[in-house]
């Protein structure tokens, strides 16, 4: 079983005055400063198989003041009180909730009156590390990001660090937490990432879906009325000649009619990673009760949410290199720093895209309209479709008012998929549950592009172009930086 | 990664008077006797995530004699001419050859001129060991089965052992056969074991997923031109409500058309683990020009096949346990020990069953008919669809011509399954390519019964009964025998 990280532990922000972290056991001993960087700086090298005899567990507790005295304090997590005066809060366990969608999401939740938990193995910073990448946006450690969400507001995020493929630190999470809910965004997200090598595309298959199916253990075992709420993606249907539909298609085929999980067709190992949870999810629904939304998000762009403009150390992670980096934030980078465009191929690649703010928006609208036992659920989670023709040209027009010339150049396509092709996909289950999107207009590309040129002394002009070619993967390691 | 195995070694077998391994980069040693043993006695608890510090690799070239000196014998693979005179034979790697399914195959091609080798970790018999289970039949050592096969026919089988999972041992196997075509048997193959509990549900996966991603990156960096024939299961399908196709539907929706890949609804671990790779396999095929046929094999009945009833050490395994049995050869088993037959719930379950002795047909011809690169083609395995009732039926009758009284018994199902469903799977494009089916008549099964009631004095009646539930699947380890 892959564990990139090889120390598990949990750490609960509350107010008192000094960091100070308890072993189990132990009293209270300085925190070490290395500490965060200890739990993740295994060598890539030996990641997938050699680091089991190097593993130790250990819990801490630590206890962090808001560093805003005036922010009000509360006793613990156990005591607080929804703000809408109902007795119960529910309880959210959000996975992979240090990264790009999962930070957002956690401050929302949190903000919202849910009792938020993250569980992440911190080892998107160490892809970082070990490519050579780094965020546009300059992003506070997990541990300072929580310590300034409590100071501001006054409200706690319990934080397990540990690898959700460590069955063990799953379950004393989930016994620790007792989640009402898990959003599942716990997964290596990258389809270039899983395309660089046999070792990380196995990586990458063994950690989502191993992952998973610890998660889905841990519900059955731990917590069966608990609503799984996981991050799928629009690629898992690739890009059929026919219609869309959310999870499931009417057939009507010699005579008879049936519904069907949709055919899909995923493009990357990444992509079919998640194609591989869908019917491992939908399985475990059928056979053991599970109720779960499937959230088939489609691209997602922009950075600011309500919550991470409030501080700069509650800034969100912005990436717009050829690894991890998506289209129209990609774009943005390139209009501001005058690179061209870089457009795949034909540019005729149509996809749905949306907001991160409706992201956060989405998420919270599956947990307050849970998936009844039993039943597997699929939402497609996006708000509009554009060609990449179409987005670079938004981005040129948006470019112009704020004084750009951006020009677009065909590259190479390092991907293989279709560049043009019929792309309709529907998306109006959670219009129904009251989706009140964010669309994509000229003001929120120009702020956009505004708080791109802010950072723009940051920008990597080496990270820009695309690296990793779906043709070229081998099997031996690729030991250098993409 | 899933290392059951810590040891990989390949073994020749060819013409000389004794057993003779030689290290790498060592002299000719005394063959160890529990050299077999060895390579396999690695407590199960430790099994996925522990075994990586223990782990040693070594290369064995062992030469055996052929045991009956009036065979012809010969001198080395390489210059064995094809009894049809052509000067090259196709090279064939069979992985799982130690396999039900696999031994068949690997000597009927080995009979049928290819030039063989057998890839196999032998964990399918560490699964016996852990389970305390047995084949009816006795079977013989790998190493004493490839003995006697040359002994008899002079052709020789090179094997491999070792995990498929250590892409090191895949690629090196790879590099020394050179095959032409690989035969994937190489998966745990049980529902039921993948059902025990969560470490055999990972293991399946993990196990079943990378092997098979290990076989295409070795396909992609050792052989492009090499034709993939994997065994898939027809269990991938589920039972829809409407006809089932040969891996592809043409749908009609909203007015437009598309041939998509058939919806999959597979109803355990194991099963679910064949659909993750068919996806895998189907997006390798378009990337990287793979060509590869995915046999969706239903069960399997029977046990003879023209080459393994030559001699009794070439004896396949007969599984009739609650784990590894299949329905049809577990009915017979039943009726021969008088034991009621085990209908699981209301018997409506319908499914295609196949002789073994047009498993091994069907593979040839799938060999001999490659896939075109690029290509992933899709052949439904199976002669005949029969429903648990009319198995018993036909095995009531049959039991009643030799002189058995066989009654049946509803047992609680273990599965989740629809026990009264429409099912109508095809399977002809084995037919079109030649197949010429063994239809299960009254004779076969007259001949399996007598076949078996042989060996009745071996039969254990704890095995009979199904132990392993899909809703009670938990996930602390079951460390009992099944």
């Amino acid at each position: 079983m892959a564990h990139l990280v090889s120390t598990s532990c949990s750490l609960k922000i509350s107010a008192t005055n000094k960091v100070f972290p308890q072993r189990s056991n132990q009293g209270p001993t300085a925190f070490p400063s290395s500490w965060a960087l200890q739990s993740s700086k295994i060598p890539y090298g030996g990641l997938i198989s050699r680091q089991e005899k190097h593993q130790r567990k250990f819990i801490v507790q630590a206890t962090a003041v808001p560093l805003n005295q005036e922010a009000p304090t509360q006793a613990g997590s156990s005591s607080y009180q929804h703000s809408n005066g109902s007795s119960k809060m529910q309880r959210v366990m959000i996975i992979g909730g240090d990264g790009y969608c999962g930070w957002a999401t956690a401050l929302h939740l949190s903000n919202k009156g849910y009792q938020v938990a993250i569980v992440d193995s911190l080892v998107r910073r160490l892809f970082d590390h070990q490519l050579g990448l780094d965020s546009l946006t300059p992003i506070a450690s997990i541990h300072n990001r929580l310590r300034r969400w409590k100071s501001i507001t006054g409200k706690t995020i319990d934080l397990y660090i540990g690898d959700i493929c460590d069955f063990e630190f799953l379950s004393e999470s989930f016994k620790s937490f007792e989640p009402d809910a898990v959003v599942h965004f716990g997964e290596q997200r990258s389809a270039p990432y899983s395309m660089i090598d046999r070792s990380r595309a196995v990586f990458t298959q063994q950690n989502n879906v191993i992952g998973t199916l610890n998660v889905l253990f841990a519900i059955k075992e731990f917590g069966e009325e608990c609503h799984l709420v996981k991050l799928g993606t629009m690629g898992e249907y690739g890009t059929p000649n026919i219609d869309i539909e959310e999870g499931y298609i009417t057939i009507t085929h010699n005579g008879r009619t049936d519904t069907l999980p949709y055919p899909k067709q995923a493009s990357s190992f990444y992509h079919l990673s998640k194609v591989h949870d869908s019917h491992n999810i939908a399985f475990t629904c059928k056979a053991w009760g599970i109720r779960a939304t499937d959230l088939n998000q489609g691209v997602v762009y922009g950075v600011k949410t309500d919550e991470t403009e409030i501080h700069e150390e509650l800034n969100n992670r912005f990436d717009y290199d050829g690894v991890f980096g998506t289209a129209l934030n990609r774009f943005c980078v390139q209009a501001a720093v005058g690179h061209p465009l870089t457009v795949y191929g034909k540019g005729g690649q149509t996809r749905g895209y949306l907001d991160i703010r409706d992201t956060v928006q989405c998420v919270e609208l599956a947990i307050a309209n849970p998936a009844n036992p039993g039943e597997f659920r699929v939402f497609n989670q996006f708000t509009e479709q554009f060609s990449v023709n179409q987005l670079a040209a938004l981005v040129t027009k948006a470019g112009a008012k704020v004084g750009l010339d951006v020009q677009s150049i065909s590259v190479p396509n390092p991907r293989v998929e279709a560049e043009e092709h019929y792309y309709n996909a529907k998306h109006t289950k959670l219009i129904d549950l009251g989706l009140n999107p964010h669309l994509l207009s000229d003001s929120l590309l120009d702020s956009l592009l505004n708080f791109v040129i802010k950072y723009q002394d940051r920008v990597d002009m080496k990270q820009i172009m695309p690296s990793i070619s779906w043709k070229k993967i081998g099997a031996k390691p690729k030991t250098v930086a993409a």
